[in-house]
Protein backbone atom coordinates (compact mmCIF):
# COMPACT_ATOMS: atom_id res chain seq x y z
CA UNK A 1 0.00 0.00 0.00
CA UNK A 2 1.33 3.41 -0.96
CA UNK A 3 0.98 6.14 1.61
CA UNK A 4 1.70 9.86 1.57
CA UNK A 5 1.92 12.70 4.09
CA UNK A 6 1.84 16.37 3.19
CA UNK A 7 3.84 18.79 5.34
CA UNK A 8 3.35 22.49 4.53
CA UNK A 9 2.45 25.88 6.01
CA UNK A 10 -1.17 26.99 5.65
CA UNK A 11 -2.17 30.65 5.76
CA UNK A 12 -4.36 31.68 8.70
CA UNK A 13 -8.09 31.67 7.87
CA UNK A 14 -7.50 31.51 4.09
CA UNK A 15 -9.40 28.28 3.68
CA UNK A 16 -10.13 28.27 -0.03
CA UNK A 17 -6.62 29.47 -0.86
CA UNK A 18 -5.16 26.77 1.38
CA UNK A 19 -7.30 24.08 -0.26
CA UNK A 20 -6.18 25.28 -3.71
CA UNK A 21 -2.58 25.22 -2.58
CA UNK A 22 -2.83 21.71 -1.15
CA UNK A 23 -4.37 20.53 -4.40
CA UNK A 24 -1.35 21.83 -6.31
CA UNK A 25 1.17 20.49 -3.77
CA UNK A 26 -0.37 17.05 -3.54
CA UNK A 27 -0.75 16.24 -7.14
CA UNK A 28 1.22 18.56 -9.38
CA UNK A 29 1.19 16.08 -12.26
CA UNK A 30 -2.37 14.85 -11.77
CA UNK A 31 -1.11 11.33 -11.13
CA UNK A 32 -1.48 10.89 -7.35
CA UNK A 33 -1.27 7.13 -6.91
CA UNK A 34 -1.29 6.81 -3.10
CA UNK A 35 -3.80 4.59 -1.36
CA UNK A 36 -3.82 6.71 1.78
CA UNK A 37 -2.99 10.40 2.21
CA UNK A 38 -2.71 12.12 5.59
CA UNK A 39 -2.83 15.93 5.88
CA UNK A 40 -2.09 17.99 9.01
CA UNK A 41 -4.46 19.00 11.79
CA UNK A 42 -6.60 22.03 10.81
CA UNK A 43 -4.72 21.96 7.52
CA UNK A 44 -6.95 24.41 5.63
CA UNK A 45 -7.56 27.02 8.34
CA UNK A 46 -4.45 27.58 10.41
CA UNK A 47 -4.25 26.70 14.09
CA UNK A 48 -3.67 29.46 16.63
CA UNK A 49 -7.05 31.21 16.60
CA UNK A 50 -7.10 34.77 17.85
CA UNK A 51 -10.71 34.30 18.96
CA UNK A 52 -13.49 31.76 18.88
CA UNK A 53 -15.14 34.05 16.32
CA UNK A 54 -12.15 33.51 14.05
CA UNK A 55 -12.54 29.76 14.46
CA UNK A 56 -16.25 30.04 13.72
CA UNK A 57 -15.61 31.79 10.39
CA UNK A 58 -13.82 28.68 9.10
CA UNK A 59 -15.90 26.04 10.90
CA UNK A 60 -17.97 23.58 8.91
CA UNK A 61 -19.96 20.39 9.15
CA UNK A 62 -17.76 17.34 9.02
CA UNK A 63 -19.91 15.40 6.55
CA UNK A 64 -20.35 17.93 3.81
CA UNK A 65 -18.52 21.18 4.45
CA UNK A 66 -16.22 22.84 1.95
CA UNK A 67 -13.15 20.94 3.15
CA UNK A 68 -14.78 17.53 3.10
CA UNK A 69 -16.19 18.21 -0.37
CA UNK A 70 -12.74 19.08 -1.66
CA UNK A 71 -11.25 16.03 0.01
CA UNK A 72 -13.92 13.94 -1.69
CA UNK A 73 -13.10 15.46 -5.07
CA UNK A 74 -9.44 14.56 -4.57
CA UNK A 75 -10.29 11.08 -3.31
CA UNK A 76 -12.68 10.43 -6.20
CA UNK A 77 -10.24 11.73 -8.81
CA UNK A 78 -7.23 9.84 -7.46
CA UNK A 79 -8.65 6.73 -5.79
CA UNK A 80 -6.90 7.60 -2.50
CA UNK A 81 -8.44 7.74 0.98
CA UNK A 82 -7.75 11.01 2.85
CA UNK A 83 -7.43 11.77 6.56
CA UNK A 84 -7.32 15.50 7.33
CA UNK A 85 -8.05 17.95 10.12
CA UNK A 86 -10.74 20.63 10.14
CA UNK A 87 -12.73 22.89 12.47
CA UNK A 88 -15.96 20.99 12.95
CA UNK A 89 -19.14 22.80 13.89
CA UNK A 90 -22.07 20.94 15.37
CA UNK A 91 -24.79 23.33 16.45
CA UNK A 92 -23.04 25.86 18.71
CA UNK A 93 -20.13 23.57 19.48
CA UNK A 94 -16.74 23.45 17.81
CA UNK A 95 -14.47 20.41 17.71
CA UNK A 96 -10.90 19.97 16.57
CA UNK A 97 -11.71 17.07 14.25
CA UNK A 98 -10.29 14.89 11.53
CA UNK A 99 -12.36 13.31 8.78
CA UNK A 100 -11.79 10.11 6.85
CA UNK A 101 -12.87 10.58 3.24
CA UNK A 102 -12.72 7.75 0.70
CA UNK A 103 -13.41 7.85 -3.05
CA UNK A 104 -17.04 7.15 -2.07
CA UNK A 105 -17.18 10.15 0.25
CA UNK A 106 -17.14 10.93 3.96
CA UNK A 107 -16.64 7.80 6.06
CA UNK A 108 -16.20 9.10 9.59
CA UNK A 109 -15.06 11.81 11.98
CA UNK A 110 -12.71 11.71 14.95
CA UNK A 111 -12.94 14.57 17.48
CA UNK A 112 -9.68 15.28 19.30
CA UNK A 113 -9.83 13.88 22.84
CA UNK A 114 -6.83 15.67 24.41
CA UNK A 115 -6.99 19.40 23.69
CA UNK A 116 -3.76 21.37 23.85
CA UNK A 117 -3.32 24.79 25.40
CA UNK A 118 -5.62 27.47 23.95
CA UNK A 119 -7.61 24.93 21.98
CA UNK A 120 -9.51 24.60 25.25
CA UNK A 121 -10.82 28.14 24.74
CA UNK A 122 -12.42 27.31 21.40
CA UNK A 123 -13.11 23.58 21.16
CA UNK A 124 -15.08 21.00 23.08
CA UNK A 125 -13.19 17.85 24.14
CA UNK A 126 -13.81 15.03 21.69
CA UNK A 127 -16.77 12.74 22.35
CA UNK A 128 -16.22 10.13 19.65
CA UNK A 129 -13.85 7.90 21.60
CA UNK A 130 -11.21 6.32 19.39
CA UNK A 131 -13.10 4.84 16.43
CA UNK A 132 -11.49 2.56 13.84
CA UNK A 133 -12.75 2.20 10.28
CA UNK A 134 -12.37 -0.51 7.67
CA UNK A 135 -11.01 0.99 4.46
CA UNK A 136 -9.91 -0.57 1.20
CA UNK A 137 -6.85 0.29 -0.81
CA UNK A 138 -7.16 0.80 -4.56
CA UNK A 139 -6.71 -2.92 -5.17
CA UNK A 140 -9.68 -3.62 -2.92
CA UNK A 141 -7.67 -5.01 0.00
CA UNK A 142 -9.22 -4.08 3.33
CA UNK A 143 -7.30 -2.65 6.26
CA UNK A 144 -8.26 -0.95 9.52
CA UNK A 145 -7.62 2.75 10.00
CA UNK A 146 -7.64 4.72 13.25
CA UNK A 147 -7.13 8.43 13.77
CA UNK A 148 -5.66 10.49 16.57
CA UNK A 149 -4.74 14.17 16.48
CA UNK A 150 -1.51 15.87 17.59
CA UNK A 151 -1.35 16.09 21.44
CA UNK A 152 -3.11 12.72 21.69
CA UNK A 153 0.37 11.22 21.13
CA UNK A 154 1.45 12.24 24.64
CA UNK A 155 -1.12 9.91 26.20
CA UNK A 156 -0.20 6.28 25.46
CA UNK A 157 -3.84 5.36 25.97
CA UNK A 158 -4.79 6.99 22.63
CA UNK A 159 -2.75 4.80 20.32
CA UNK A 160 -3.38 1.81 22.59
CA UNK A 161 -7.16 2.22 22.34
CA UNK A 162 -6.90 2.47 18.55
CA UNK A 163 -4.69 -0.61 18.28
CA UNK A 164 -6.96 -2.59 20.60
CA UNK A 165 -9.84 -1.45 18.37
CA UNK A 166 -8.09 -3.18 15.50
CA UNK A 167 -6.24 -0.32 13.80
CA UNK A 168 -3.48 -1.48 11.47
CA UNK A 169 -2.59 2.11 10.65
CA UNK A 170 -2.88 5.19 12.88
CA UNK A 171 -3.22 8.42 10.91
CA UNK A 172 -2.00 11.30 13.06
CA UNK A 173 -2.80 14.78 11.68
CA UNK A 174 -0.77 17.23 13.76
CA UNK A 175 0.26 20.82 14.42
CA UNK A 176 3.10 19.91 16.77
CA UNK A 177 4.87 22.54 18.81
CA UNK A 178 6.40 20.37 21.55
CA UNK A 179 9.76 18.78 20.73
CA UNK A 180 9.22 15.23 21.95
CA UNK A 181 6.75 13.76 19.49
CA UNK A 182 9.27 12.73 16.82
CA UNK A 183 11.09 10.44 19.26
CA UNK A 184 7.86 9.21 20.83
CA UNK A 185 5.89 8.11 17.78
CA UNK A 186 8.29 5.26 16.96
CA UNK A 187 7.58 3.95 20.46
CA UNK A 188 3.82 4.26 19.92
CA UNK A 189 4.28 2.17 16.75
CA UNK A 190 6.53 -0.34 18.52
CA UNK A 191 4.47 -0.86 21.67
CA UNK A 192 1.27 -1.35 19.64
CA UNK A 193 2.81 -3.03 16.58
CA UNK A 194 1.00 -0.65 14.23
CA UNK A 195 1.99 1.69 11.43
CA UNK A 196 1.83 5.39 12.30
CA UNK A 197 1.59 8.38 9.97
CA UNK A 198 2.20 11.77 11.57
CA UNK A 199 1.47 14.66 9.17
CA UNK A 200 2.67 17.85 10.77
CA UNK A 201 2.75 21.45 9.62
CA UNK A 202 5.64 23.92 9.53
CA UNK A 203 5.94 27.68 10.02
CA UNK A 204 4.75 29.85 12.89
CA UNK A 205 1.54 31.60 13.95
CA UNK A 206 0.73 34.32 16.43
CA UNK A 207 -2.55 34.84 18.21
CA UNK A 208 -1.66 38.48 18.88
CA UNK A 209 -0.07 37.84 22.30
CA UNK A 210 2.35 35.05 21.58
CA UNK A 211 3.55 32.91 18.74
CA UNK A 212 3.86 29.20 18.22
CA UNK A 213 6.48 27.56 16.03
CA UNK A 214 5.53 24.24 14.45
CA UNK A 215 8.24 21.60 14.28
CA UNK A 216 7.62 19.72 11.02
CA UNK A 217 9.42 16.34 11.09
CA UNK A 218 6.41 14.49 9.71
CA UNK A 219 7.10 10.77 10.03
CA UNK A 220 5.85 7.38 8.90
CA UNK A 221 6.79 4.49 11.25
CA UNK A 222 6.57 0.75 10.75
CA UNK A 223 5.32 -1.83 13.24
CA UNK A 224 8.83 -2.29 14.66
CA UNK A 225 9.05 1.37 15.58
CA UNK A 226 11.44 2.16 12.76
CA UNK A 227 11.12 5.33 10.71
CA UNK A 228 10.20 4.48 7.12
CA UNK A 229 10.26 8.09 5.90
CA UNK A 230 10.35 11.57 7.40
CA UNK A 231 10.62 15.26 6.55
CA UNK A 232 12.80 18.01 7.95
CA UNK A 233 11.75 20.60 10.55
CA UNK A 234 10.97 23.47 8.17
CA UNK A 235 10.44 22.21 4.63
CA UNK A 236 7.32 21.86 2.56
CA UNK A 237 7.40 18.19 1.64
CA UNK A 238 5.56 15.10 0.54
CA UNK A 239 6.62 12.02 2.52
CA UNK A 240 6.02 8.63 0.95
CA UNK A 241 6.21 5.06 2.24
CA UNK A 242 4.95 1.72 1.02
CA UNK A 243 3.96 -0.98 3.49
CA UNK A 244 1.57 -3.89 4.03
CA UNK A 245 -0.92 -2.78 6.72
CA UNK A 246 -2.07 -6.25 7.72
CA UNK A 247 1.49 -6.96 8.90
CA UNK A 248 0.29 -5.17 12.04
CA UNK A 249 -1.91 -8.10 13.00
CA UNK A 250 0.76 -10.65 13.90
CA UNK A 251 1.92 -9.54 17.32
CA UNK A 252 3.99 -12.63 18.19
CA UNK A 253 7.43 -11.73 19.51
CA UNK A 254 8.63 -15.33 19.92
CA UNK A 255 7.21 -18.78 20.62
CA UNK A 256 5.92 -17.70 24.04
CA UNK A 257 4.99 -14.03 23.74
CA UNK A 258 2.25 -12.17 21.89
CA UNK A 259 2.11 -8.46 22.55
CA UNK A 260 -1.66 -8.33 22.98
CA UNK A 261 -2.34 -11.82 24.37
CA UNK A 262 0.25 -11.05 27.07
CA UNK A 263 -1.57 -7.92 28.20
CA UNK A 264 -3.00 -8.09 31.74
CA UNK A 265 -6.15 -5.94 31.79
CA UNK A 266 -6.89 -7.24 35.29
CA UNK A 267 -3.99 -5.19 36.68
CA UNK A 268 -4.50 -2.15 34.43
CA UNK A 269 -7.57 -0.93 36.30
CA UNK A 270 -5.87 2.26 37.59
CA UNK A 271 -5.83 3.48 33.97
CA UNK A 272 -9.60 3.69 33.74
CA UNK A 273 -10.34 4.73 37.32
CA UNK A 274 -12.22 8.05 37.36
CA UNK B 1 18.76 12.37 46.22
CA UNK B 2 21.68 10.22 45.09
CA UNK B 3 20.87 7.14 43.08
CA UNK B 4 22.98 4.28 41.76
CA UNK B 5 22.51 1.38 39.35
CA UNK B 6 24.82 -1.63 39.17
CA UNK B 7 25.34 -3.30 35.79
CA UNK B 8 27.37 -6.53 35.85
CA UNK B 9 27.39 -10.20 34.82
CA UNK B 10 26.31 -12.69 37.47
CA UNK B 11 27.38 -16.34 37.31
CA UNK B 12 24.59 -18.88 36.81
CA UNK B 13 23.31 -20.39 40.07
CA UNK B 14 26.31 -19.15 42.11
CA UNK B 15 24.16 -17.12 44.47
CA UNK B 16 26.52 -16.63 47.39
CA UNK B 17 29.44 -15.88 45.11
CA UNK B 18 27.32 -13.38 43.18
CA UNK B 19 26.23 -11.67 46.39
CA UNK B 20 29.84 -11.42 47.53
CA UNK B 21 30.82 -10.01 44.16
CA UNK B 22 28.04 -7.40 44.21
CA UNK B 23 29.11 -6.36 47.69
CA UNK B 24 32.64 -5.69 46.41
CA UNK B 25 31.45 -3.96 43.23
CA UNK B 26 28.93 -1.74 44.97
CA UNK B 27 31.00 -0.43 47.74
CA UNK B 28 34.70 -1.02 47.21
CA UNK B 29 35.65 1.75 49.63
CA UNK B 30 32.94 1.08 52.19
CA UNK B 31 31.51 4.54 51.63
CA UNK B 32 28.37 3.91 49.60
CA UNK B 33 26.41 7.15 50.00
CA UNK B 34 23.49 6.59 47.62
CA UNK B 35 19.93 6.97 48.84
CA UNK B 36 18.57 4.45 46.36
CA UNK B 37 20.38 1.54 44.67
CA UNK B 38 18.80 -0.57 41.91
CA UNK B 39 20.28 -3.96 40.96
CA UNK B 40 19.29 -6.10 37.95
CA UNK B 41 16.52 -8.67 37.69
CA UNK B 42 17.53 -12.04 39.19
CA UNK B 43 20.85 -10.42 39.97
CA UNK B 44 22.22 -13.10 42.27
CA UNK B 45 21.10 -16.22 40.41
CA UNK B 46 21.41 -15.74 36.67
CA UNK B 47 18.43 -15.74 34.35
CA UNK B 48 18.12 -18.41 31.68
CA UNK B 49 17.22 -21.43 33.81
CA UNK B 50 17.93 -24.81 32.27
CA UNK B 51 15.07 -26.30 34.29
CA UNK B 52 12.55 -25.35 36.93
CA UNK B 53 14.63 -27.51 39.28
CA UNK B 54 17.57 -25.18 38.69
CA UNK B 55 15.35 -22.20 39.53
CA UNK B 56 14.15 -23.99 42.68
CA UNK B 57 17.70 -24.45 43.94
CA UNK B 58 18.13 -20.67 44.14
CA UNK B 59 14.55 -19.74 45.09
CA UNK B 60 13.86 -18.12 48.43
CA UNK B 61 11.24 -16.33 50.46
CA UNK B 62 11.07 -12.66 49.59
CA UNK B 63 10.89 -11.42 53.18
CA UNK B 64 13.83 -13.19 54.70
CA UNK B 65 15.74 -15.29 52.21
CA UNK B 66 19.51 -15.14 51.77
CA UNK B 67 19.33 -12.37 49.17
CA UNK B 68 16.99 -10.16 51.16
CA UNK B 69 19.12 -10.61 54.28
CA UNK B 70 22.22 -9.52 52.39
CA UNK B 71 20.36 -6.56 50.90
CA UNK B 72 19.30 -5.62 54.41
CA UNK B 73 22.89 -5.80 55.64
CA UNK B 74 23.96 -3.48 52.85
CA UNK B 75 21.02 -1.13 53.43
CA UNK B 76 21.63 -1.04 57.16
CA UNK B 77 25.37 -0.46 56.78
CA UNK B 78 25.05 2.24 54.12
CA UNK B 79 21.69 3.89 54.77
CA UNK B 80 20.56 3.24 51.20
CA UNK B 81 17.31 1.63 50.05
CA UNK B 82 17.76 -1.29 47.61
CA UNK B 83 15.57 -2.62 44.83
CA UNK B 84 16.75 -5.95 43.43
CA UNK B 85 15.42 -9.02 41.62
CA UNK B 86 15.29 -12.57 42.98
CA UNK B 87 13.59 -15.92 42.46
CA UNK B 88 10.75 -15.87 44.94
CA UNK B 89 9.27 -19.07 46.26
CA UNK B 90 5.84 -19.12 47.85
CA UNK B 91 4.78 -22.68 48.62
CA UNK B 92 5.17 -24.56 45.35
CA UNK B 93 5.02 -21.42 43.22
CA UNK B 94 7.91 -19.42 41.83
CA UNK B 95 7.75 -15.75 40.91
CA UNK B 96 10.19 -13.49 39.12
CA UNK B 97 10.15 -10.84 41.85
CA UNK B 98 11.88 -7.71 43.03
CA UNK B 99 12.14 -6.68 46.65
CA UNK B 100 12.37 -3.24 48.20
CA UNK B 101 14.70 -3.33 51.21
CA UNK B 102 15.36 -0.28 53.36
CA UNK B 103 17.78 0.15 56.27
CA UNK B 104 14.91 -1.11 58.44
CA UNK B 105 14.51 -4.27 56.37
CA UNK B 106 12.17 -5.75 53.80
CA UNK B 107 9.44 -3.29 52.76
CA UNK B 108 7.67 -4.97 49.89
CA UNK B 109 7.74 -7.31 46.92
CA UNK B 110 6.69 -6.84 43.31
CA UNK B 111 6.04 -9.96 41.23
CA UNK B 112 6.67 -9.50 37.50
CA UNK B 113 3.37 -9.16 35.64
CA UNK B 114 4.53 -9.66 32.05
CA UNK B 115 6.68 -12.79 31.79
CA UNK B 116 9.10 -13.06 28.88
CA UNK B 117 9.74 -16.18 26.82
CA UNK B 118 10.86 -19.21 28.84
CA UNK B 119 10.15 -17.47 32.12
CA UNK B 120 6.63 -18.78 31.48
CA UNK B 121 7.96 -22.32 31.99
CA UNK B 122 9.20 -21.58 35.49
CA UNK B 123 7.35 -18.63 36.99
CA UNK B 124 3.77 -17.72 37.78
CA UNK B 125 2.53 -14.38 36.39
CA UNK B 126 2.71 -11.68 39.03
CA UNK B 127 -0.31 -11.20 41.28
CA UNK B 128 0.75 -8.10 43.20
CA UNK B 129 -0.51 -5.53 40.69
CA UNK B 130 1.75 -2.48 40.55
CA UNK B 131 2.29 -1.41 44.17
CA UNK B 132 3.97 1.87 45.15
CA UNK B 133 5.78 2.38 48.45
CA UNK B 134 6.65 5.47 50.45
CA UNK B 135 10.36 5.51 51.19
CA UNK B 136 12.61 8.08 52.82
CA UNK B 137 16.02 9.17 51.70
CA UNK B 138 18.87 9.41 54.21
CA UNK B 139 17.83 12.96 55.12
CA UNK B 140 14.35 11.73 55.98
CA UNK B 141 12.60 13.19 52.94
CA UNK B 142 9.81 10.96 51.72
CA UNK B 143 9.27 9.93 48.11
CA UNK B 144 7.18 7.32 46.37
CA UNK B 145 8.84 4.31 44.76
CA UNK B 146 7.34 1.89 42.23
CA UNK B 147 8.90 -1.19 40.69
CA UNK B 148 8.52 -2.94 37.36
CA UNK B 149 10.74 -5.67 35.92
CA UNK B 150 12.34 -5.90 32.49
CA UNK B 151 9.70 -6.89 29.84
CA UNK B 152 7.06 -4.83 31.71
CA UNK B 153 8.57 -1.83 29.85
CA UNK B 154 7.03 -2.99 26.58
CA UNK B 155 3.51 -2.49 27.98
CA UNK B 156 2.85 1.21 28.60
CA UNK B 157 0.21 0.23 31.14
CA UNK B 158 2.93 -0.87 33.61
CA UNK B 159 4.66 2.47 34.07
CA UNK B 160 1.31 4.25 33.76
CA UNK B 161 -0.22 2.24 36.59
CA UNK B 162 2.81 2.99 38.78
CA UNK B 163 2.71 6.71 38.01
CA UNK B 164 -1.03 6.87 38.63
CA UNK B 165 -0.35 5.08 41.91
CA UNK B 166 1.86 7.99 42.86
CA UNK B 167 5.35 6.74 41.98
CA UNK B 168 7.94 9.50 41.70
CA UNK B 169 10.62 7.00 40.77
CA UNK B 170 10.23 3.73 38.87
CA UNK B 171 12.97 1.22 39.67
CA UNK B 172 13.33 -1.20 36.77
CA UNK B 173 15.52 -4.25 37.46
CA UNK B 174 16.13 -5.90 34.09
CA UNK B 175 17.81 -8.66 32.13
CA UNK B 176 17.09 -7.13 28.73
CA UNK B 177 17.71 -9.04 25.56
CA UNK B 178 15.47 -7.09 23.15
CA UNK B 179 17.05 -4.00 21.57
CA UNK B 180 14.26 -1.44 21.96
CA UNK B 181 14.15 -0.76 25.68
CA UNK B 182 16.93 1.87 25.77
CA UNK B 183 15.02 4.13 23.37
CA UNK B 184 11.66 3.38 25.00
CA UNK B 185 12.41 4.09 28.65
CA UNK B 186 12.91 7.84 28.05
CA UNK B 187 9.39 7.87 26.60
CA UNK B 188 8.03 6.00 29.65
CA UNK B 189 9.64 8.73 31.80
CA UNK B 190 8.33 11.53 29.58
CA UNK B 191 4.74 10.34 29.18
CA UNK B 192 4.39 9.76 32.94
CA UNK B 193 6.64 12.57 34.15
CA UNK B 194 8.55 10.23 36.45
CA UNK B 195 12.17 9.28 37.02
CA UNK B 196 13.13 5.83 35.76
CA UNK B 197 16.08 3.65 36.76
CA UNK B 198 16.76 0.64 34.54
CA UNK B 199 19.46 -1.64 35.99
CA UNK B 200 20.35 -4.21 33.36
CA UNK B 201 22.87 -7.03 33.26
CA UNK B 202 25.51 -7.82 30.65
CA UNK B 203 27.01 -11.03 29.30
CA UNK B 204 25.30 -14.10 27.84
CA UNK B 205 23.71 -17.29 29.13
CA UNK B 206 22.72 -20.56 27.52
CA UNK B 207 19.98 -22.90 28.68
CA UNK B 208 21.58 -25.78 26.82
CA UNK B 209 19.63 -25.26 23.59
CA UNK B 210 20.08 -21.59 22.87
CA UNK B 211 21.82 -18.57 24.30
CA UNK B 212 20.65 -15.10 25.22
CA UNK B 213 22.84 -12.02 25.05
CA UNK B 214 22.01 -9.24 27.50
CA UNK B 215 22.30 -5.70 26.19
CA UNK B 216 23.51 -3.63 29.18
CA UNK B 217 22.85 0.07 28.55
CA UNK B 218 21.48 0.63 32.07
CA UNK B 219 19.91 4.07 32.15
CA UNK B 220 18.55 6.69 34.56
CA UNK B 221 16.00 9.09 32.99
CA UNK B 222 14.55 12.32 34.30
CA UNK B 223 10.91 13.42 34.19
CA UNK B 224 11.43 15.11 30.81
CA UNK B 225 12.55 11.84 29.25
CA UNK B 226 16.18 12.86 29.14
CA UNK B 227 18.96 10.44 29.99
CA UNK B 228 20.75 11.53 33.16
CA UNK B 229 23.32 8.74 33.09
CA UNK B 230 23.84 5.44 31.30
CA UNK B 231 26.29 2.56 30.83
CA UNK B 232 27.60 0.87 27.71
CA UNK B 233 26.34 -2.41 26.25
CA UNK B 234 29.00 -4.72 27.70
CA UNK B 235 30.75 -3.10 30.65
CA UNK B 236 30.52 -3.75 34.36
CA UNK B 237 29.57 -0.34 35.69
CA UNK B 238 28.06 1.74 38.44
CA UNK B 239 25.74 4.44 37.08
CA UNK B 240 25.04 7.44 39.28
CA UNK B 241 22.57 10.32 39.09
CA UNK B 242 21.31 12.90 41.54
CA UNK B 243 17.76 14.24 41.28
CA UNK B 244 14.84 15.53 43.32
CA UNK B 245 12.13 12.85 43.17
CA UNK B 246 9.23 15.11 44.14
CA UNK B 247 9.83 17.08 40.94
CA UNK B 248 7.73 14.29 39.38
CA UNK B 249 4.59 15.60 41.04
CA UNK B 250 4.12 18.80 39.06
CA UNK B 251 2.70 17.62 35.75
CA UNK B 252 1.71 21.02 34.39
CA UNK B 253 2.89 21.53 30.82
CA UNK B 254 1.54 25.08 30.47
CA UNK B 255 -1.27 27.26 31.84
CA UNK B 256 -3.93 25.00 30.32
CA UNK B 257 -2.50 21.47 30.40
CA UNK B 258 -1.68 19.03 33.17
CA UNK B 259 -0.54 15.63 32.03
CA UNK B 260 -2.70 13.71 34.48
CA UNK B 261 -5.66 16.08 34.86
CA UNK B 262 -5.99 16.00 31.06
CA UNK B 263 -6.31 12.24 30.98
CA UNK B 264 -9.70 10.96 29.80
CA UNK B 265 -10.36 7.65 31.58
CA UNK B 266 -13.90 7.68 30.18
CA UNK B 267 -12.52 6.91 26.71
CA UNK B 268 -9.73 4.54 27.84
CA UNK B 269 -12.11 1.68 28.62
CA UNK B 270 -10.73 -0.57 25.83
CA UNK B 271 -7.51 -0.81 27.86
CA UNK B 272 -9.14 -2.66 30.72
CA UNK B 273 -11.67 -4.70 28.75
CA UNK B 274 -11.14 -8.41 29.38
Amino acid sequence: MKTTLLQFEPTYLQKTNNLDRVERLLDPGGVLDADLVVLPELFATGYFFRSTDDALTVAEEARDGETTRRLHQWAHASGATFVAGLVEREGERLYNSAVVVTPRGWLGTYRKVHLYYQEKSHFQPGNTGFPVWTVTDRKGHAYRLGVMICFDWYFPESARALALGGADVIAHPSNLVRPDCPRSMPIRALENHVFTMTANRVGAETNGQESLKFIGQSTICDVHGHVLASAGPEETALVHATFEPTEARNRRLNAANDLFADRRPDVYTPLTAA
